[in-house]
């Protein structure tokens, strides 16, 4: 079989393998044998093709004679039951015999492979994440704890422990916060806020050790070849932010919840891009068809895997990979979508689109490789706020940080500029628009340097729910938003939590524009300290009163958002901040026609065009150059005519602008 | 910020606060060790304020030294999983650790303080409620079934244990029915209900005995402060029909679902003050603004927090009281609702209200203190029946307790009925009407005092799946409605049960008047046995059947409601009765305009009229006196008008009557 | 109360009666203590009385004592969860102590009343079901594994273990697969497919053993007396085609799910029936009225009881019992509909219906006993492909075996044919159609036992999902349907999976008839390989591609339904297959008139019509006969009519043919 793999690798351009991400029971059968026969033929075969290995370490799950042997290496669940030897991902994180064999089995594997130049890249453990609530990680918790806080007077204060009797008087009176202690109704509901959203931060922290762990042992024997782990995008329980330092490249794996994603996975594709500062990353995963994990798996469309790949590399990626090369014989991911069927047929359709694609990027050569988006928009992601505001009592639990961000970015995307998703912690010194949706937390500096970009002529967007709680999740003792109070010029007193199906429409207006949008969820009253009314409520007792504001900062603006707007209301603020500084992207009004730019190394201008409508688009050539995928050259102005899931990737001789 | 908490109370004119509520970990900060310097400041504060204190023992949540100390002390929940610390109502009524350090708790604090004058109440525990299946608690069931049945015979008889090989031989096999014993698809699905039922009444009985031993320590310094502790109006897991006899006073917290709750809350405020026979009850807790423990926490609109305090007094509180006096500053209820928020502000809409509402309650004075409502309709409340009805397998899981009750509630309070709520034990002897819906269980003599009020010209009314059960929750071996059928004049051999979106209409005609109202969940088949048929079902194999009768005993009627009719069709049943006893209130036919009666101790009659509309309503007085609120006479006849959520307390010469 | 009961089972003509069902309790009170006094009374009145008797073993519900002495003969459900003493069919399977005293009881039942000629059957235990997962149970299924594969390369090779790192190196390393192991979000979603299907075959196989343990307890001192056990219909724990051969007769009970599901019961009789190859079975329960374990629990219409009873007898019942006869005083069914209610009377409706068809049945004597249905349809039904369809992952949780079996059953059904419903071990031989809807697992010969059918002249009619896994649940290494796809002639590379709402319309066509038809959840996107186009897919990329086709296979066809089809288009493809062989019954275009024929010992031809619709109809007859029922004799042609809920049972002079 492996032979007939690589004939059809061959046929589909497939350059690059990852290998042995679940090898674990493969390469170690006992506690005291280690065994790489099969390990070996797989990567010399692969080298001996000419192909490029990621070479995975295998411990994203334990073999089965671990778990007989050390039951702790299990999980306890969020419930507090302790489960036994099953499924994967499946590794208490606190278990020092985990850590202890998972680095060691990464130790052999990197001394093993170092020196075989096929492989390009080391991927740790796989798709990092989950929750373990033993008693292992409840007392590493706790020392997480004392390291945070020294003190318990410190620790009470953070958690605010003084309501509902709960002072600490011994370190190990603490408990991990699970259904067992803090919560009910599920991981969103806790008594305790602060204790919850500093278990989220340990249980990023315990995970991101193992990687560590892993990491620091292939060091040791190999200095320089990229250590990477595979990350799932906008993945709640992991702290991106916080591990993106400790890997050399990010790369992910994209599975959107529907083929109605375009603009979900340009804002994931952007957040990847910006977990290393606008670096490339890899796309680690992706079905050529469908998936099997959902409870309707539909098939990609003819084109789609060929859109969704290039809409990768528009936004960032070198590399694009797909799971899983041949379908699996058995288990649970035996119908999630193959290059290689059941079947071993290189006549398929959809062996077809993959190799047409691999055809593509095999011609277009290394063009893109390591090229940069160049953002002057700024969208602030942050965990933090991800966690205070979705394990808050209150205000609402049907707003979701998700949805307030996707709204946001997704008017950006619609009117075609490039963004950065960058953490709280960027330097936001070159950007012209900072967006901070639902920015709940601020902590440090942030305020003084939103403040900053405003100072210098940009302009701040931020929302209802933002600059409510510090970084321990207690509330600002001022009036709301906090510390974005002045930037914003306003003052929040109260605001109205409603079920999803009561709106309240909002009269935007601003230079002669007018325009009047739902908003939903949540309605913040606002009573302006300064700002300019651009939205105002038009129902319920607050009609009148102020639902969007303008603060002119010097030279700038502060713009507040505290209404629940739906898109079109979201899009027409963005629009009225983006119209100010220029940067509305040429066919910002065609609808589902995305742009994205990369600048190569060496300056050259990709302009990538991707026609995600179900419908074929014409528009004027906004840019003079050459479709690098038609090998047509094209004249600013000229028609241009898309199809639907058509791409085209223009070399450009100057920067587009509006035709 | 104390000094600002109370300039605050004196512009809201708050003239009591309850404190200490969770203050355990405070005032106990370890096992041995009492500390008493915070609240000694707070209480010493607060009375040199010239404040009254309701002053909590602070044993509704434990501390944490307590639940590392004694693991035993939290609770087993439902499926059985012993819990460790966290949350709040979180310890093991049967553990004698916490009985015994809460009533020294409880001992200490009275001791303390009963000395001082401001210490106007004593305010033990809070929110009882939940449940524990521990080790403890069976053992202790064990205990409460032996002094009830002594015998196993006894047992095995009363929960009918020859069903399904149940027979208990040993006390020791009695297990606490729960998800791993006798439950499936929660508490409510039981395969045995005896059992279920006694459980519910066991840990009734065992949260009240944490009550009483708190008390019992209180009285030990103290013999004559008062003391409560704050129910939850229609709270089902506790019978607060059997604790009232033991609170001093009841009191409650009010926290309607939603805002358009006003016929609910009037049933509750009656089923409070029913509790101890009329008297007086503090409104212990509301939001001056909004909730935060609620997926969606919709804000308060103007006025509605003062008239549904007025509603409160309108119906027998003798005191109004807020929670939270100030936001606190972190944890899961930083965003619920607080007369001073983070800022500290006077000058918010939700303080000025707070304010307006004290400066008219401190101007009232005294008026309506210790007043009674002069009730002639009677409406019956059965925790037991709420249990049986509810745990029952068949006929209908879609047929609920409160549904029944409210709707039967809301009839009287539309037609502007003033009604006692009283337990199956109350004195029906001074009541001309008497409702029983949903009567599922029939106890010792009900069934004759029920008879007695027809007898001498009353009217009882009673509905579907009454008279089923006797105390155990076995079937009466008679016809349905068992020892209700005599006074029903009906017998029940079927019933059909169908789904929500199936309807039955209901043809209802007396005296002339006819109108035909849908009627859904539960239609049971009535056999006339001497009762007129009032109203008849319309479809279905029973077409032509009754389904509302009406039957002559002695001087007065019992009229059986067999069909699960809606709104409109329980009130027209409703009028028909009060109006032959002339009950009908002077409003009945101006929607959400309540009014209510209180005579005070020195006969002072006074009128409440609250408008729940969101419309002004104008209408004839109904009497002659001065509106308190206003200071404006008021001439029978006269016009009023009364803005949404306006309130008037009209002072009466006389008794109101239709103008 | 027992006289009152024998007086009114003879006013209802109950000549059978099942006791002792939960008597274990009763019958032994103590460990060393057995207690026949009471059954003796029951069977003795019973026997004096003239009634046969189904005795129970009464092993369905352990007693208390039981469980207080060996806590491990109670079950730990799916989540892991150890549970004490409650409810019933609580036992584990694997339980030594149970296994012991069980077939103890049984034994000694068995010695003591075998001699006694009212009994008639033995009942062994009762509703087998539900599943544990103890260590016991684990333990036990490691030494059934052992048995099945030997090594453990055989076992890792069948469950695919190389997959997320899973192989097992000790038989001690394998759990019983759970929520705390293999699953998430239930039973149907598993990591390892062949995992858990091993332990739903192990679950039914070791509750067999439960059943055998008794039944030859019982054939100790009874060899002869029939023993059964009361099935449940289409149950999907137990795979009651293996449990078959071990019961002297089936029966079950029939407790469907509404009021509209006259079609589905007769696919589950038909099950029933083919269980034991055609044998008659017992209809051993079922509610005169209503059940009470649903949420909604609805009246059984005048009639429908009658006509319910009739069905079964149509479809092979030689024995019609009830659940229950009197009403339980207590506990969880004692609203559960009953032939006596609690007041005892025999002038309510109910009684009256259930004497009346009493009285039928006894009129009719012995003439259906023993009677064959002479069906030429086969449908394959199939635990092992219900089991891995659901337990799949992907393409689709929305895809249920139940509901695409019910599909084609109700096309035959509506038909007016005879089907038997058989295990894919059945003799194919004697049929003209095969249909094996959802079929998808092909095991052993099966796929050249259907090959024989077409080759033969037979039509063969599969689906979707079809042909997919191997008896280890693993993929077939060739193109879809696999072994199939040779009778199918075509080739599948690709399969859409939509959500509910998704229609795709398929276009069908043959032999000059047209119709278009809405297909939902699954579209397979089919290859023709030889077989011709009958339906095309109307929508989406793949509009215009094969939806159903049909291929010349020898002398017959093989029909491949590739889409979900709605019931119209199901029926139309059944029509289809009908036609060609003869086999569409007189009144298929009759809705709701049933037709069922059974052929007595003797030969004499019974034909039973059964209208369930909630309308009369008017045929005319399609036989020459008398109609038992109502004694009067029909000339065939001449125009019967049936009243709704009304049946006729025709002993004909010649077969029944279209009038």
């Amino acid at each position: 079989m492996w032979t007939q793999d690589h004939e059809l690798f061959d046929l589909a351009h497939v350059d690059t393998v990852t290998v042995g991400v679940f090898a674990w029971a493969l390469t170690q059968p006992a506690p005291d044998v280690y065994d790489f026969t099969t390990l070996d033929a797989i990567v010399e075969r692969a080298a001996a093709e000419g192909r490029d290995v990621c070479l995975a370490t295998g411990t994203g799950a334990h073999p089965a004679w671990l778990a007989r042997a050390h039951p702790e290496v299990t999980r306890v669940d969020f419930e507090g039951r302790r489960h036994r030897f099953g499924q994967r991902h499946n590794s208490c994180p606190s278990s020092p015999v985990f850590r202890r064999l998972s680095a060691e089995l990464a130790r052999r594997i990197a001394a093993r492979y170092a020196a075989n130049p096929a492989v390009v890249a080391w991927h740790v453990g796989n798709e990092y994440g989950g929750a373990c609530y033993c008693e292992l990680c409840t007392a590493a918790f706790r020392d997480w704890l004392r390291d945070k806080y020294r003190t318990l007077d410190r620790l009470n204060h953070a958690w605010c422990t003084m309501f509902w009797s709960h002072t600490f008087t011994g370190w190990d009176e603490i408990e991990a916060p699970s259904a067992l202690t803090e919560h009910w109704r599920g991981p969103d509901h806790t008594a305790f806020q602060g204790i919850t959203l500093d278990y989220l931060r340990f249980m990023s922290d315990a995970m991101l050790a193992n990687f560590t762990d892993e990491k620091a042992a292939i060091r040791e024997s190999d200095p320089d070849t990229p250590v990477t782990t595979n990350f799932m995008g906008m993945y709640r329980p992991l702290d991106y932010h916080r591990w993106a330092p400790h890997l050399d490249f990010a790369s992910w794996d994209n599975y959107p919840p529907d083929d109605r994603s375009a603009a979900r996975m340009a804002l994931t594709h952007d957040l990847m891009r910006g977990l290393k500062d606008g670096q490339p990353f890899w796309l680690m995963e992706q079905t050529p068809s469908c998936t099997a994990c959902r409870d309707v798996n539909p098939l990609k469309r003819p084109g789609i895997n060929r859109l969704w790949s290039w809409q990768a590399v528009a936004h960032g990626a070198d590399a694009v990979l797909y799971f899983q090369l041949r379908a699996s014989r058995g288990a649970s991911e035996k119908y999630h979508g193959a290059v290689i069927g059941h079947a071993g047929r290189a006549d398929t359709r959809v062996f077809g689109e993959v190799a047409q694609l691999g055809a593509e990027l095999s011609r277009l050569g290394g063009v893109s490789l390591g090229a940069r988006t160049p953002a002057r928009v700024a969208l602030l992601f942050d965990w933090d706020s991800w966690w205070a505001l979705e394990i808050s009592d209150g205000p609402s639990r049907l707003v979701r940080y998700q949805q307030v961000v996707l709204a946001y970015h997704r008017a950006l995307w619609d009117a075609g500029t490039d963004v950065d998703v960058v953490p709280v912690t960027a330097d936001l010194s070159g950007y012209d628009v900072v967006v901070a949706p639902a920015l709940h937390m601020v902590k440090g500096d942030l305020a003084q340097r939103l403040e900053m970009v405003a100072a210098r002529g940009g302009s701040v967007v931020t929302t209802f729910l933002s600059g409510r709680v510090d970084e321990d999740d207690n509330a600002f003792l001022t009036d709301v938003p906090g510390p974005l109070g002045t930037l914003m010029g306003v003052r929040v007193d109260e605001w109205d939590a409603r079920e999803a199906d009561v709106v309240n429409p909002v009269r935007l207006s601003a230079g002669g524009e007018e325009l009047e949008v739902a908003s939903r969820l949540l309605f913040e009253l606002v009573i302006p300290q300064g700002a300019d009314v651009v939205g105002t409520y038009r129902a319920d007792f607050y009609a009148g009163t102020a639902a969007v504001t303008r603060n002119t900062f010097g030279a700038g603006h502060g713009w507040y958002v505290a209404a629940g707007l739906e898109q079109d209301g979201v899009s027409w603020v963005m629009r009225q901040v983006l119209d100010r500084h220029g940067l509305v992207g040429p066919y910002a009004d065609v609808a589902d026609l995305e742009t994205a730019v990369r600048v190569a190394p060496d300056g050259t201008r990709l302009l990538f065009l991707l026609n995600h409508a179900a419908v074929a688009v014409e528009v004027p050539a906004c840019a003079t150059g050459v479709d690098l995928l038609s090998e047509q050259q094209i004249e600013r102005g000229q028609p241009l005519s898309l199809a639907p899931a058509e791409v085209m990737l223009i070399k450009c001789d100057g920067a587009p602008a509006a035709p």
